[in-house]
């Protein structure tokens, strides 16, 4: 599987044979033998882990519980709200034949699940004192989707879905403005991405919400990727489902609901968002090893060498960063060279690399090389003692995190574009970054600038008073100021 | 959602009503708006939280790597090993329909994935230095089933999906073995059960096994629940995928399978086999609360009490059980009544209850109280000084897991019953364990048995030399000794 020997394509040069070759060469994960599905190798599937790891302590600590759902939802009941339907539909995989006969009725594999927590929310909630309910799940989902790639698009694909139903309309839109910005908190402080966030416009919004929020990063090809949506929902499913509660007034309401999600797309936004020209650069907090350990083997010095660097690798997990255990790996492999294994952990984005010699051994030291940089910087080793400068290693990652944060923010501020004329914007949304730039409010001339441009509103910047600023394409008194942009 | 106030059946007069009856009431789950699927409601996928968390330490403590194939199988890959696609066809799902088109090939809903990861294998091993994989997964499946119960069999399921390749023979079976023993350790050690374990006869092996292992525990009504599988797959799928490898002597060769899996069934059999009159008993190392603290509220002391309980249950949680920080709860709904309260953990099977009043209080005390045997014992909690007894807490924890796990052990002895005549073998299938009776090796002898008895072999207990023993039915010479019984 010594696959990395080759060059990868270089970043700079093409962007999509990049991304393809960290997935495959790095082991992330490859093509399944079902159109547009993909199997997550181990260290892909490490690196969603991390992920899952940072974002449920995240949603937990809003108070959501864990739940399942069934993959099973009944035609009917996918039907009962009407934009839902309508919006879902044409992506529905139907199982039509179960145990041999054909169903009675078709079972879509579930896109979403708003559907089938309707109806059981419809069974579970009496009163206001069983609200709120606060719900997630991780599970699949299925959507048929034309164009796929790894991560970013894909049939069936990993995410958590959180839905929940409130009392009143405000604490339904306060849920959504609170996941929205665990959302923006995880991309942000957890994966060091850059992101934007705001509400979308009507015409990209969730089949069947009130109001729709994102959050959207800037990949190096100057697309927005949507990395994370969260939806009030107002009593649309509410009302489609029948889900009322007896309030402490004595009167019968409708429930207020929301939904929000992020998916393994965020894992594709990762990939894109840090590599370089070597490879994969994973943020400290999500790599499923912060660090590898590389021995130097000489002939004669290789046995005592293979049992340091075992040695060190046992201390420095032993050590913590980030408040967690740092989690270390060595690559003992006597039958490739050194050379082979930088490169190999330099694809894998691993964020600092150990090198340790017989020279690193006589000074109880350990060369410690940043991913990004790749500046170099000495730790003491004491193998003797049993000693290691875990500190110096915290902050090594600690900088490393911060540092990637700061070039994602640096690099999306010079990719945001303040715009005037419609050429300008053209030029702008083809490969450049967002063009902020006004609106009129009318989805028709969204839809224009979508057929002249491939270009759609992100998010919504704010509202703009009336004669301030002039829409995009149309001319007219813009309403918005909005980021627009191509998107993955 | 106070359903708990009404009695739930006695498990000892209706094992099948109280089984729905904890599950509903205790709200561990429901029933979901698909026939024979289930919902998880937050409780019982906390419960099933923590056994994934107790095996997933076992699994990867041998070296397993987590993966995740994809859910879809197209129809041909099924195919591909002839007595797998025998085996599972007339219990696939079947898509037929994606994105509003009728697709070219049906694809199936994984009911194991042996098909989609054999593709991969091919693609992936190359060298013997590729061998072994060691691939977990966690993941749903769907078998379309006839008569379902929550946990116990269910249209789609969770569960774990262990899937390895070796280079001998000798790795293969003693990967399998390993396996086995780690699902007879879960059991036993960790939910406190009891099983046996052993090979199953052909006609009761995985459509595509050369040999499958099973744990089987032995629930209250007599019948055998089957808890977790094991199986040795030879050469079988490898051939089928071909699946091939360039080992160290330069010549080709198959590479040698196993799979193994736990499913959610297993939740069931910690409810049947824990359970008591009252609810559940949930053994304290899967249980998602091991303490709940009930203050006892007067009018004058309200206040101070349900600040204690509230300082109480935080200090609990800082301390260790099972080499893990405690899970408590307090349950400081002013609403209802102590008693209420007991009932509805009792129902929910939480290991040890917590009363908590002014009398405690003045006393620096905290009254601590069994869930099996309802002893009470006294902990020192003092809240100025903000100490608690964790030592104390943490033996009772262990004492009641030890009485679980013994009276487990009894009970499943109780149940085995060597048997001479074929009346005897009747009676004692019929509700009351397992009959160790032999076997004449012949498949016809079993189908006889299963036919006249509904009973079958669940696990082989050893091979007895011919003329020893005599077959149970035929009369004829055994060649095994094995365990028969009444199954789920």
């Amino acid at each position: 599987m010594s696959t990395e020997a080759k060059q990868i394509t270089k970043k700079s040069v093409n962007l999509s044979e990049w991304y393809t070759d960290v997935i495959l060469r790095g082991e992330l994960a490859d093509y399944a033998p079902v159109r547009g599905c993909m199997v997550y190798r181990p260290y892909g599937y490490a690196l969603w882990e991390r992920v899952k790891t940072l974002l449920d302590r995240r949603i937990r600590a809003t108070g959501a519980e864990e739940v399942y759902y069934p993959l099973f939802i009944p035609r009917s009941l996918l039907q009962r709200e009407s934009e839902h339907v309508e919006g879902f539909s044409p992506q529905v995989a139907w199982v039509t034949i179960g145990g041999g006969e054909k169903l009675a009725e078709p079972l879509a594999i579930r896109p979403t699940s708003e559907a089938i927590i309707g109806v059981m929310w419809q069974k579970w909630i009496g009163s206001y004192r069983d609200l709120p309910v606060l719900h997630n799940q991780w599970c699949n989902v299925v959507r048929w989707e034309k164009a796929t790639r790894p991560f970013l698009r894909t049939l069936e694909f990993l995410w958590q879905e959180g839905h929940t139903a409130h009392r009143t309309e405000a604490d339904a839109r306060a849920e959504t403005e609170l996941m929205l910005e665990v959302y923006r908190a995880l991309a942000e402080d957890d994966l060091a991405m850059a992101v934007i966030a705001g509400p979308k416009s009507e015409s990209e919004r969730f089949a069947g919400a009130v109001e729709t929020f994102s959050i959207e990063a800037m990949m190096p090809d100057g697309k927005a990727l949507q990395s994370g949506t969260s939806h009030f929902l107002g009593q649309n499913f509410a009302r489609a489902f029948d889900v009322k509660f007896l309030d402490e007034d004595n009167i019968e309401k409708f429930v207020w609901t929301t939904s929000w999600g992020v998916s393994h797309r965020i894992v594709g936004g990762i990939i894109l968002m840090h590599g370089d020209d070597n490879g994969l650069i994973l943020p400290p907090l999500v790599a499923p090893y912060q660090v590898v350990v590389v021995p130097i083997l000489f002939e004669e010095t290789k046995a005592e060498t293979l049992r340091a660097a075992s040695r060190l690798t046992e201390l420095v997990g032993k050590g913590r960063a980030f408040d967690e255990p740092i989690r270390a790996t060595a690559d003992l492999d006597e039958a490739s060279t050194p050379g082979f294994k930088f490169t190999k952990w330099e694809v894998r984005g691993v964020p600092v690399r150990f090198e340790l010699g017989p020279k690193e051994l006589a000074n109880s030291r350990v060369v410690a090389v940043s991913r990004d940089t790749r500046a170099k910087r000495e730790l003491r080793f004491d193998l003797e003692a049993g000693t290691f400068d875990h500190e110096g290693l915290s902050e090594m990652l600690g900088e490393l995190h911060a540092r990637m944060r700061a070039r994602a923010r640096k690099e999306l501020e010079s990719r945001v574009f303040q715009i005037d004329g419609f050429d300008e914007f053209s030029e702008v949304v083809a490969g450049r970054g967002f063009a902020l730039a006004g609106w009129d409010g009318r989805p028709e001339t969204e839809a224009a600038v979508k057929e002249a441009t491939a270009a759609t509103i992100r998010v919504l910047k704010s509202r703009v008073d009336s004669g301030k600023l002039k829409s995009v394409y149309s001319g007219d008194s813009a309403s918005y100021l909005a980021y627009w942009g191509q998107s993955y």
